[in-house]
């Protein structure tokens, strides 16, 4: 049998996350059963949202829990089958988590076509960027002209909302915490502009590139970047509440923005959640429109690989503290 | 002429309203010209809302003002009339403000009907009664067998909200700051429960009466209270946004909830702002609709009244301490 190699969640962070909340163990690879297979982990998806469920307090992610693998998308290669429905080397993704090697059931798994880099299914294709597409279109319901803003803008969701927002035909305007992610979300995905939360001046500029207010607001962030957007958004404005990432790494969140309700009332707002998983059954349709607008180039995913399932851990906490561009993977397998 | 007394704007509060932010004059009643006509005021809506038009930043209902006459919708008799379309006595309503006597241009004023107490157009068939009945049922949706939540369940507005809620078969809980309010929701107006809001075991007791959660939250005061709704809501709960009474009447407003925008991300919530005026040409529909549920006794309108325009500092004051049960008006003529 292969070794297998799996990161564990050692303790839960107390503040913010740290690379020794995780252990690497290694041990022998499992046996697949009659009517399952052995995955072996090619790329695994690192998300800010898994920080939530290592909260002392419950989430959508689930009660925290210690000495688990941690959990995670992966795409993989299936490498041994005992299950006609999913033959050797087929390529499909599942829930192992931090690992290189997993068992899993055949009936879960959905062979990926082949068509486009299997890479794609942790991003544009994946719950990344089913939230983009769902998160935007069926929340806010974005039209030509108007002003479209979002923060987090060079994060996995967010330069994939402000793309999908300039295909539609609005104007796009991003919010990042520093001024090279700002410059490539201009020069690179012709956002029409983009501006760094971390400015001194940040609300000043956030006015400028927002000269006729901001319609819809897609809020990865929560937290001040949230509290600014109300101050800009016009009447009948559209918020689709998507994450709270600045508030995941913290023992102590922030309070809400002081403009809620009242800016809700004075301005007719709409604010509203959404979990991408309610969307299930439109993936399909979804995921066509996403390749063609990757084909014929007018969206383009940003791949952030990292190499190395023992780097996992260090991934992930340089994520919640912004040091993504684009998708954060982690390469464990050719 | 007659003598026409008006209430004044003296000066803009600092911190709290206080009735010596107001002053009384007296002078000539006006005269009207071609076109217009003589309104006698018979009584003044008084509104929570108006305290924010006192704020020193605008708000929806303007940006302030010293030295005019309060503003304020009334009910009111002609008792001159320079235009044929409104004849002498007809009862209308008008934004005459805190004042005896108003002249107004005829083509602006509808004409009451005599079917019901006119009183009731500041209340039931006013600017209260459509606030409680679109925000209720045009932004919430609410159906049989969900639990609607309400704040500030005594006032004006939220006495009409619990009772229309329970007309829809809904379970029916108000939020007030008196238990002696909270015992006349259940007993007079068969609310299924009402809480104190300022009892120390509040969030206890709220969880209580809510055993199934709360689907739907009317929102009339922003603040903690909004803030123990957001814990107890239901997946795909709705939040109207009506008014934010709990931050009117100060300089300092507190920051807003911690739920927003984690939970409504993590429990799906819609929370939308509105304002009555966008509905403005369903109303006559609307009230009929209201007329009816009064009629048959299903729907019970509380109204409060002080009599004498010298009293409108006062009375108004007293309504942002939460003085009020149901709709305060002020008296001014038979």
């Amino acid at each position: 049998m292969p070794t297998n190699r799996q990161v564990l969640i050692r303790s839960l962070p107390e503040g913010s996350l740290a690379a020794e909340n995780y252990e690497l163990v290694t041990l022998e690879a499992p046996n697949p059963a009659a009517g399952e297979v052995l995955c072996r982990t090619l790329a695994i998806s690192i998300d800010a949202g898994s920080r939530a469920g290592l909260q002392g307090s419950a989430s959508y992610a689930g009660a925290p829990t210690t000495g688990i693998v941690m959990n995670g998308t992966v795409v993989a290669r299936v490498e041994e089958s005992e299950d006609d429905a999913v033959p050797l080397g087929s390529i499909v993704t599942c829930g192992a988590g931090w690992q290189d090697y997993s068992v899993q059931p055949a009936a879960d798994l959905t062979v990926l076509s082949d068509e486009v880099d299997p890479i794609h299914y942790l991003g544009l294709l994946g719950g990344t960027g089913m939230t983009a597409y769902f998160g935007l279109l069926d929340i806010t319901d974005p039209q030509p002209g108007e002003t479209v803003m979002v923060s987090a803008a060079a994060g996995a969701v967010g330069h994939l909302v402000g793309q999908i927002a300039r295909i539609k035909g609005c104007r796009v305007v991003g919010v990042a915490g520093d001024d090279e992610k700002c410059r490539r979300l201009v020069d690179e995905l012709k956002f029409d502009a983009a501006v760094n939360y971390k400015n001194a001046g940040f609300r000043n500029e956030l006015k400028e590139v927002t000269p006729n207010g901001v319609d819809v607001y897609f809020d990865n962030t929560g937290g001040m970047v949230l509290g600014s957007a109300l101050f800009r958004m016009n009447l009948n404005g559209r918020i689709s509440c998507c994450g709270v990432v600045s508030q995941y790494d913290t023992s102590t969140p922030e309070p809400g923005p002081k403009g809620v309700p009242g800016l809700l009332v004075n301005k007719r707002l709409k604010m509203e959640g959404f979990l991408v998983f309610d969307y299930a059954d439109r993936y399909p349709a979804a995921r066509e429109e996403m390749i063609g607008w990757m084909n014929d180039g007018s969206l383009v995913p940003w791949i952030d690989e990292v190499v190395g399932l023992e780097n996992a851990p260090t991934a992930f906490v340089d994520l919640l503290a912004g040091g993504n561009v684009g998708k954060r993977v982690v390469r464990v397998s050719a």
